[in-house]
């Protein structure tokens, strides 16, 4: 190692003369932030002015940005135009334009003004809200927010702070499944003994997010054990109860342990719905804890004309859905909720001599660090809460319906279209849709329609994903975007129409 | 459940004619976010401009904020300054200030001019990073910036992206050392055979974060089987090389097998550093993956004065540090590096049909959502980029010896003061320190020092935090939030000072 300078010594004596003016770096300042951010707010308010002047998705190719960057952070400080002058010429290219009104990929990731905001005053506050006690308001907010939300989505009392249960927010669905398959493992290994680990079973069907095989992995269950239920088009990709029921008494017979359950409102593929209270009675016969994901379509169970897709959830253990996507609150905020918070915080608690405190100790508060993985958490809450409060519930449903009927407008559009056909019932603000394969083509449509999704992408107008249903590859549009209208729906459509007359051409 | 409208059906001929107008709800809209945001910005630099006129710890009673909010969600919207007004009337007396000069309680979290800027625009752009494609830019400026810190901290090349192995950020070092755990984890497994899992044995010393433990729950370890080795005021509370050597043969003897080391570089109790390249041999002899936590300390090591404490990380497998504790970086923004990142992707990859696309299947870019837990990732290099350039290298330099003068400053008072005793060694910038009990007291000092910190925290002046060494209840003063000057120092220990006074003449 290089000679360095001895490690400075500050006597007594002299720190008394220096005085704060020598070491305040003004990494922090009142009169400066306000500066400078009010800069940032015009900064972001142009991008939202110019958004559909990018490609939705970034054009840019892999290794871009190494070749525009030096090699080494900056010795001395820049300026915040320097920067932001970068983020417009270097950074923006590079960005795929979730925001767009143009942007129909996945599932939605909604920002909002109201989201925004709350997101500004979290970072300004910047609080890490692991107990209670290091911002009693961070955690009564979110059990309030939560509580709001459990009466907005009908869900039992079972589900509220109130009673035995109660809400959380999580960073992602991910999570959220995570913390509640853990939960659920170490209640069952207390029955059974720790031995039992390899014999669990989780359960869900083929159409279940990726998110529950990686939680399998990473609570140490055997991959082997997770059973991805198959599904087909005879129920619109929904788990039957019937095909549960028997993977469960053979994997009895065979001596193993079933334990958890994973039921989907709303898939990510093509929005199936599993029917929750016929899989409800099997989980209770068999004693498995019960989880719904509804990490897209909850949002649209605040409607009262939508909310019998969760029909069901009172016999739940436990419900997801992530404000983050379709609920105009900017990511990251996953809701969970459980009906018995005691099996979270018997996994997940710890309490070491640092973090003792007396409201603590006194169990008289909500410590949420122990409802999740991290010990630190953002004042998340805030933001939900403000989007609540901006919006109200009439507005958010207000939102919920308009990209549903915007979907509803372009599954109409693509039934109009014959060379085109949808492919999986439409349900929320999905359309799974394919163009046909010419007759006679040795393609099977597979290819056409990959071809047709890169010609489409590659526009950089619109941007939409796909997905495979029963081995044919099946185009995603999803409305979500806070910017869409219905004008940008009928030039993506457009724009489809376009590229698949110019491929039927080729294929010809 | 109650009868509900039908499912409105809109027409495919209605939508033409209805248009944009009526289905946009301004959820987002470039100028009305502008006028709020701006609003916003004033919000928030008056918070710091009054900032001391709070309670640092707040003096609030659980259950407060349930009395002051509604049961329900507004069924309509609210306005902005109504929503502020509640902030300022409700929230803000729950909240305990982080960013106060006179936080003095854990480990900081460091809020900043250029850290707030960084989530504004993170927010602003509000994308989901988990694949490159999603924002090719998400994903390498941050590879790109965590190369920029390894060389700052001087990491071996092993270390940066350009090798095997590389950086990426972590909500929290919880979630850090869980990913590499669960990948060092199945590393081994893949070696022994699964049925191996319950023999696995975690070593560290007792010291060390809670996080360790709960990520071995979480990850199916027996928990019996995390080590948690005894440490003293012999070797300052780091681990002695020989006890984990001991430990290891006992183990591998009983027939376990020793697969997981996590050293400490900054404990949180005192912040003790564990003898890297000792502790590096052990590992080696024994293939045991070396994780090295230097959550808080880690920062300090950008000075060449500091940067000896983490000598031996270059046999290191995986090492972390937050940037959100004492680099200026709001929170979540903890820092992994590792050395071989297929043993993270391993573990931690999934390729569902509806994320795949040509860039990930071409291996030619990193798709952050296999380093990870959930799939969903914010923009959060943004703010690291920034704090990097608008302070530079020195500036974050100077920060950090800054806040090392004050602590040593407050050490020399606390050693002028013989009714007190200094009770570890001052590394970076906490001071742990106790009042002595009076002599012939029956209390060995742990009442004592117990009511001391009740007394000092409830005068909302000032907030320290406690830990136990070796016993005795401890008082741990940790000098970091970027607002805190000399003065805020000298009249923390002014309040320190009276309240022992009055404490001691009450103790006679």
């Amino acid at each position: 190692m290089d000679t360095f300078d001895p490690v400075p010594i500050f006597r007594y004596q002299e720190m008394e003369q220096k005085e704060e003016n020598d070491l305040n770096l003004k990494a922090m300042n009142a009169e400066e932030l306000r500066e400078q951010a009010h800069k940032m707010v015009d900064f972001i308010a142009d991008y939202y002015k110019t958004i559909e002047s990018f490609p939705v998705l970034s054009q840019v190719q892999p290794g871009y940005l190494g070749k525009l960057l030096p090699d080494s952070a900056p010795t001395c400080p820049e300026s915040l135009q320097h920067v932001l002058n970068d983020v417009q010429e270097k950074i923006l290219p590079g960005v795929t334009h979730w925001q767009s009104p143009n942007y129909f990929a996945y599932f939605p990731s909604n920002s909002s003004i109201a989201g925004f905001l709350g997101e500004m005053l979290s970072a300004g506050l910047n609080i890490v809200g692991f107990s209670w006690i290091t911002s009693p308001a961070a955690t009564e907010l979110e059990a309030i927010v939560l509580d709001w939300l459990a009466k907005a989505l009908l869900l039992s009392h079972d589900f509220f702070s109130t009673g035995q249960g109660g809400g959380v927010i999580q960073g992602t669905a991910s999570e959220a499944v995570l913390v509640v398959l853990v939960a659920a493992r170490d209640k069952i290994l207390r029955t059974v003994g720790r031995t039992a680990l390899p014999k669990l079973v989780t359960y869900a069907s083929d159409q279940t997010h990726s998110s529950l095989q990686k939680a399998c992995q990473i609570g140490g269950l055997d991959p082997e054990l997770c059973r991805l239920l198959k599904t087909d088009s005879s129920t619109n990709f929904a788990l039957s109860p019937d095909v549960l029921s028997e993977a469960i008494s053979d994997d009895i017979a065979s001596g193993l342990i079933p334990f958890f359950l994973c039921a989907n409102v709303g898939t990510t593929s093509s929005t199936a719905v599993d029917p929750l209270p016929a899989l409800a009675k099997v989980t209770r016969t068999n004693n498995i804890w019960f989880h719904v994901d509804a990490a897209y379509a909850g949002s649209a169970c605040i409607c009262p004309e939508y909310r019998h897709f969760i029909d069901g959830v009172e016999e739940a253990d436990s419900f997801n859905m992530n404000a983050h996507k379709w609920f105009l609150t900017n990511f990251d905020c996953s809701l969970l909720w459980v009906k018995e918070r005691s099996a979270l915080i018997q996994s997940l608690s710890t309490n070491p001599e640092y973090l003792k405190n007396k409201a603590s100790e006194g169990n008289m508060v909500i410590d949420y660090k122990d409802w999740q993985i991290p010990l630190g958490r953002r004042f998340r809450s805030l933001k939900l809460w403000m989007v609540l409060r901006l919006y109200g519930l009439e507005g958010l449903q207000a939102h919920i319906r308009s990209h549903i009927a915007m979907a509803a407008y372009f599954e109409e559009l693509v039934v109009q279209d014959k060379r085109f056909k949808v492919v999986a019932p439409r349900t929320f603000s999905l359309v799974c849709f394919r163009l046909l394969p010419p007759p006679n083509s040795k393609d099977n449509g597979n290819k056409l329609n990959h071809d047709l999704i890169d010609l489409v992408n590659s526009t950089g107008s619109v941007f939409i994903t796909h997905t495979v249903l029963s081995g044919e590859f099946v185009l995603r549009f999803a409305v979500g975007a806070p910017l869409t209208e219905v004008r940008h729906v009928k030039a993506a459509w457009q724009i489809l129409q376009e590229k698949a007359t110019a491929l039927l051409q080729i294929y010809h």
